[in-house]
């Protein structure tokens, strides 16, 4: 299998199974209840939300972990329009990933307070930036295309607007150098299945700016995000810092697989990560490009403005991608004519892209994927 | 150890180690993205939701799985809110579990349109459902007392008055038989930690009434809610019935160590659950009132008004749950004075309970809990 797809799921890290096992085992087996303490589960959201600060530049105590990205994103717009109560619109691109505007749209009509989601097409974000704007709400990376926004000029943008900033960074954490104190948003979140491998539904992470925590009140006020959950008062009081963005029990066993995950990224310097990805999509651009001339190039061409995937254009996407996935090269489809590529240096290398081209070309140039086995339609891609 | 806190975090069951293993290297490991599809991890969250359904009275397809359960709370909390709205009151008791009132006050404060949050003595709940109550939200089983209300009751009290019932299930599900769908309640929620021993961070189940599911506009609208989720559609459009009330990607690995706990109820009645933990607390409290005359029963003494725990009250209380503990007897303590006991007939015994009773008598006797390393307080116990 040539796995080009860890920008959807990354795949098993060798140590994983045993982790879990042994915290099954060793942990909840032997210490049952005892375990929040004597294994630190409670302490496990900021342990974890700390190693994943590292690699995108925030500082210790400032990430949490928990609950899905579509939930965190929910906290981080609500506490944004909440921090601009004279402004109504949240701003956004296509580009960004339905969820996350689907997330404002229930947050929207549930608030019903005249909000509005200004969607704009992702270049034309900057100038759609107007003193109207409450938060700007955008994904890094585009997960169609890979097209890379400029954290640091937009959220300056932002912020000299008087708007919020909330970068969600699903396709940009472990696939691109961030710089979250750097830039000065106050908003970030994530998931961590991505390019952090932390395997099916793993939790997702929300950063916020240290300088802006201790103004927000959580919309979603859940006993660990309380200062004293185990006091059971009957108010809730935010706890102090990042914390009070915690809503309810950790899911130990996930963030189990996640924190083994994480610790291959020891010792690993994001700019070498960029290094060997830019190397890698240039390769197989160039390589499909003289190869496939049926394939439109659909991300940047420039590197400096694409993420760590490559999308090109087919009318009949879905089943090029369903022929490449038979022969075990494994991409994604997204619709509605994209065939897309994640390159992922830590496991995937030139021969691997190589070898992928080889296969994409021979089912272009013999129609493999003119089928009906691989023309129709299934429910995930 | 003789463990009287499967209320509070259940054991891990024999095939849960091996079941989990078996998810993460044959599917994650083996298939990666491919399972989503070929092993079925989209449609976990309702076949697990379904083995759920059997325990608690739900129909096929009324039940789906996900997040925690105080995000299960907020989400029923504002559908209920939403289904009202000429109404103000979200009714609750102060012996429902913190985290419940937290969330209703988070929601109150982000809705801003002059809810209020009536929490009256559990014994005052009937009395206070009135014309002004738009949501009744209690948790059936009192976390602190194992007190019982009355569902059937309750739910037709509220129905008459025109309120909206959400019925938190957290210390029910696995432990009391429960009938939603003849109570006729629009919302359940609960958690799969305790009696069902899904493991720490287990995720939460939801039940919503199929007869109203089709006009809930889900406040967290996330892509996996959506009528067409691949689609990648920028408008959200709810997906029919209770699939709506997914959010985003499902916890796989949590989900899987779940089904696998869940399969020990094959075949269990919950009858025989119940008669065989009203003899546990019966013989409970009749062991601890004939030998331990320092404590004072907390809990209904009427086996018929109490759920599957038993707490008795003592002034120095946490002292004495550390002194239980620290001899493997192992329940909890609650504020501010009540040790609590779980009894869960899949395996405790009687020998068990008088095993129990002849440590705690000891220690209570000889006044082992007078003692600096037992009175000293942790952050959880």
């Amino acid at each position: 299998m040539i796995y080009l797809d860890g920008n959807s799921l990354g795949p098993l890290p060798k140590s994983v199974d045993s982790a879990l096992s042994s915290m099954v085992t060793d942990q909840w087996g032997a210490h049952l209840i005892k375990g929040w303490n004597v294994d630190d589960w409670m302490g496990q959201p900021m342990r974890v939300g700390n190693m994943i600060g590292k690699l995108v530049g925030a500082p210790e105590g400032s990430i949490t972990m928990g609950d899905t990205l579509s939930v965190k994103v929910y906290q981080a717009l609500s506490a944004g329009v909440q921090m601009r109560p004279d402004r109504k619109v949240i701003l956004s691109d296509s580009g960004n990933f339905p969820s996350d505007l689907y997330m404002a749209q229930g947050l929207i009509a549930q608030l019903d307070q005249g909000h509005e989601l200004r969607v704009v097409e992702p270049d034309d974000v900057m100038d759609a930036i107007t003193d109207e704007v409450a938060v700007v709400m955008i994904t890094q990376v585009d997960y169609r295309s890979g097209a890379v926004h400029d954290m640091a000029a937009m959220t300056a943008k932002a912020q000299a607007a008087g708007a919020v900033m909330i970068w969600d960074l699903a396709h940009s954490a472990g696939a691109v150098p961030v710089d979250l104190a750097g830039c000065g948003c106050e908003f970030a979140v994530g998931c961590t299945y991505k390019y952090l491998n932390g395997g099916p539904g793993a939790p997702a992470f929300i950063y916020v700016r240290p300088y802006v925590i201790e103004d927000i009140k959580p919309a979603l006020s859940g006993w660990l995000g309380h200062d004293a959950p185990f006091a059971f008062d009957l108010d809730y009081r935010p706890a102090m810092g990042i914390e009070r963005m915690r809503v309810g029990t950790p899911p130990v066993l996930q963030l189990t697989a996640l924190e083994s995950a994480l610790a291959v990224w020891d010792g690993v310097e994001m700019a070498d990560v960029r290094a060997a990805s830019v190397r890698l999509t240039e390769l197989f651009i160039s390589e499909v490009e003289a190869r496939c001339p049926e394939l439109t190039l659909f991300s940047p061409r420039d590197p400096a403005h694409r993420g760590s995937q490559v999308s090109f254009a087919h009318a009949e996407g879905y089943a090029v991608m369903q022929a490449l996935i038979a022969r075990d090269v494994i991409g994604d489809f997204r619709a509605p004519n994209l065939i897309r590529f994640g390159f992922t240096p830590l496991y995937i290398d030139d021969a691997d892209v190589t070898g992928a081209v080889d296969v994409l070309a021979d089912i272009l140039d013999n129609r493999v994927w003119d089928d009906p086995k691989y023309m129709a339609k299934s429910r995930v891609t």
